[in-house]
């Protein structure tokens, strides 16, 4: 049994750990950290988990957690994580940081997005954990810097047609969706009940974080330059992200091609579903789960490829995805502790 | 393994049924009917469980699954579960109906309610599924009668203080609320988005059939006619039933007397949760999950308890009710595929 | 014209009272205040009404509203307008105070619940605004106490049964439940989408301050103490109120005394409607109005009347119930600014 | 007074045309015809509006409307209206159809994404009633044909750019979501609740009938063949539409060019707002209106603008939109029956 510990745990994603590491066949939740909750009892943070998850939330203590955990799952605020994950590396503890802080090579992207790095020469050991991209470099890291919710939905689809030269790499649109809980637990105006119900929202138009992650990685994908335009949009349920992306066909490449592509690409890989012919990813069909559904549609006239891909952001857009990584790194089936039956609805 | 057959199984009961089996470590799920989608793949009916459930939905046969498998759950509309139940019996299976075809013991009482019993002589054979509450009977019972969602919800917080003598029998007040999956899967106004949206109403005031279900069996249990007042209200959420009972303390009980006294009846139950002091029941607690939480408060100027009861209407209040019969029926431990770490959102 | 001012008009009572009024054919509304969007244009705060309420957010000044206005709304926090009601009395303005500083008659029940108050002398001169019910009263009244939206949605169906003897006065449920808005602007964890979304739960079982307000106006009516048992709700919706009220029947009532009763005792006063013959009030159909709409229904082996009642809590519950009183004061149809066709959903 | 009929007057769209018409100063509401409901009375139907429009639902009858009314709203789907327009026009009536019988001018276009048509020989008389950008042809239209909710809220923003050649014609995306309204209210597995909640899916992905529609309107307006990439979204929410576009700008156009163009084309019209620098559209502040908002942003990097939209399907993408034809045809001030104040939310 792998001795983990979640910290930050009682943020969304950070529950959405507890939630799956405590019932990993081969994981012990061994500490929780919480700064605004220390001193509680998980459960009495997040009461479905009543008699389940009765640990409590302790303070954050590197030597503490040296002593008792083997990897760590960070699901801190960015900045904070990069002032601590040298010390904790050093410790020889592994880890996975859900925050942007381990998520570029190019440091220079980051500080201009986020803030100065403290800790620039990590970036390089680092690896990007888009599970199924980066599999080789994801067995042996140290730290895993964990994808965001919307590249991980953006990525998952474009990657196999930009590295198979089916698409044009300029004029990429993703246009994405995303359920409330991405914007986290602290009560906010954005997140009040009453002015997201009813309410369908773009925000951060085309100046949102997440565009430099997804360009650096396509960059490198396609070996050259890339940009595309990403516009976020809030949608009024809880789960669920759903990405539109508009691509113009290169090659007279048409529907099969693309499919045949795609399915090609992930193989043997359990948690990326085509939808059927003709059928859009939905975000009900993933809720939960850590699948990346995808849908593929073609507008003849305008030579263009659509894809619709759905995730659960706080499953495989983060917790899920992290514990797929962690699996990956102790050699584990990648599916394990991730593939309970899906709800109906 | 047991093999076992979801009669009905592309309703929202019968597919959570599926769900639950699915992932359950002692079952074979070896067949699947639906009149609506026979000849369909499960998953394109539900397509959540792509790549996970992929068996066909057959048409129904007695024959066919008296060759196939040894227990049965009827998800059926009520009617035609007892037309059929017979010849199963006969055939030698065992058989979980979720209908209210076989919840009753007086038949006049189904008659009155519902319509003409086609095998009366079956009721007193069949046991009353309330898990917690009849286990020894469900032990060795061949058909048992699935209750329903409200009467699960106000019989687990009430049987055991009327058994105690802890309340009144008299003006006991039942108001309970229900998602809208409660309402089955085919279309109607009444379920219709736009019509349950921001929409908040009773509906079949002191006129619902499972009034004189639990009328019934809380009348047993008091060994005296019992008749509660209960009222059904709509919520504009999918899963998820709330019910606030209100009933006049007797002998000067007091809130810690009602706690001691549902927590002893419940001692070693793990599917009941009686909520920490002051705290009422939530349905998100629940959702997904089999659980049913239970929250007490007293209102000491009317020396009225009101007691909060949650559960899932899907799970508690249908299939996870039902498989946890299953479970009791075959000997197994009674969580067995129904303690899934729920989710905290 | 009477010019009119809204102190608070930021939150979601006030901003109604904005729409309320700047839509009304015989006010100019002169003022709006603000503490935390003073400075900002209304429209930025509320872009719904860009266009239509474009003017500043003020300072409060007492003398700068004395100057400007001669009637105005406060929809403040309580114990603030205690604070400075007395001033703006002398000042020869009248005022239409939503917080609970002006509802009671017995100071010390407000003290009790709230806090102690600054101005108790006021109380008796303060008119509980409960439009249908004590509409001579508030014509000449200079202060008065708009009543919470609990009682509003409880009191209307009640006072015409107590009043005429139809029920018991005691063991009176009242089973209430609200939308969100209920609860204010402020985030909190309480309204935090992903918090309130698929779950219904009770809260302040048993108490909640809204239960010596009605509790109070109950007892003069009834011409004795009376205590209701009082549980309010929240609804995953955004607007919405219902409440079903249990009492049991006297001097063998029946449905059509029930009905008589509260149709004379509301004749000629066009907010409240009596549903068909079998049919439960329902918020949706009250949504954006200034309606209440009453059910009624007998369980006749419970001898109980169960009736149902439905608001808009932020119109009748709040600012329409508040302009209505305004009407009433001014002389004018108590209908006018109020009689918008409603949506149909 | 104008007498006005509606037919179809019990869907959604006829439903809000009831709305708005019987709070019409200069409308007399003179029939409403519903197949499914005929001989109830109204509010029946929709029991929002007992007490404000109880008249009865008739058959239709073109004799019965010839002598009772002088202009017709047709809310019918598609098919009926072009059987019966051709007689009450012969009847002198002004008609204002919400279906796309009257929306296309090429026959073939029409027949190639509905069915044949009978009466091609009005295409040329009937109005395509953009009211915005077709004002003096509504004028004197006898019969119009009433824009689709998408096209609505694509075809604002874009014609102003499109005709003054600011951003290319080809490779323009429009990513579309609409509330559940939009689809109707007959009951069907897409608008059940159940299905609708936490879903967020694309559907008829670049093959829904308002994309000719559209691209036929941009054709003309560009002079030269258009065809846009139209993808339409469901959305978990009652009312509502948000479209983004985008489109590559041309001749070095920035964000000013881009917002005075908008700014000057809707001079004087009050039904088309330009959001705040930086701020996109948010059906939240449209809901109830017949407003449409647009966002503007630039993406700098790919050269291209980002428009968001936001209109109520049900007003300015249906009813509203036919009311202000009808204003625009009778001479009045187009925002007659339509400028009630806006809800804060």
């Amino acid at each position: 049994m792998t001795r983990v510990a979640v910290v930050g745990a009682t943020g969304y994603a950070g529950a959405e750990l507890v939630r799956i590491l405590a019932g990993h066949p081969k994981v012990k939740l061994a500490a929780l950290t919480s700064r605004q909750h220390s001193g509680k009892i998980f459960s009495h943070v997040y009461p479905s988990m009543a008699g389940i998850v009765d640990m409590p939330c302790e303070e954050f203590s590197a030597d503490s957690l040296a002593e008792s955990v083997d990897l760590i799952f960070m699901a801190l605020p960015h900045k904070l994580p990069m002032e601590i994950v040298p010390l904790l590396l050093r410790k020889g503890m592994r880890i996975i940081d859900l925050s942007a802080d381990f998520r570029f090579l190019d440091v220079t992207l980051y500080e201009t997005h986020y803030q100065p790095h403290t800790c620039p020469e990590l970036l390089k050991k680092a690896v990007y954990g888009l599970c199924e991209v980066y599999t080789e470099k994801i067995r042996s890291a140290d730290i895993i810097g964990n994808p965001g919710c919307y590249p991980t939905c953006t990525l998952l689809p474009l990657i196999p047609l930009i590295k198979a030269g089916l698409i044009e790499t300029e004029r990429i649109i993703v246009d994405s969706k995303s359920g409330v809980s991405g914007a986290g637990r602290s009560p906010s105006l954005t997140t009040h009940h009453c002015e997201v119900n009813e309410s369908f929202k773009a925000y951060k138009v085309a100046d949102h974080r997440h565009n430099p992650e997804m360009d650096e990685v396509l960059s490198r994908e396609a070996d050259k330059p890339m940009h595309v335009t990403f516009v976020p949009h809030l949608v009024p349920m809880t789960r669920g992200m759903e990405t539109t992306i508009y691509a113009t066909l290169k090659n007279q490449a048409g529907k099969e091609q693309i499919r045949n592509c795609i399915r090609e690409f992930y193989k043997g890989r359990p948690f990326v579903r085509l939808r059927s012919e003709g059928i859009a990813a939905d975000t009900l069909h993933v809720k939960g789960t850590n699948f990346c559904d995808i849908g593929i549609h073609v507008d003849q006239a305008a030579k263009m490829v659509v894809l619709t891909s759905a995730i659960d952001n706080l499953v495989k857009g983060a917790a899920g995805q992290a514990v797929q990584n962690m699996n990956i790194m102790l050699g584990l089936d990648e599916t394990l502790g991730l593939m309970a039956v899906p709800y109906p609805l």
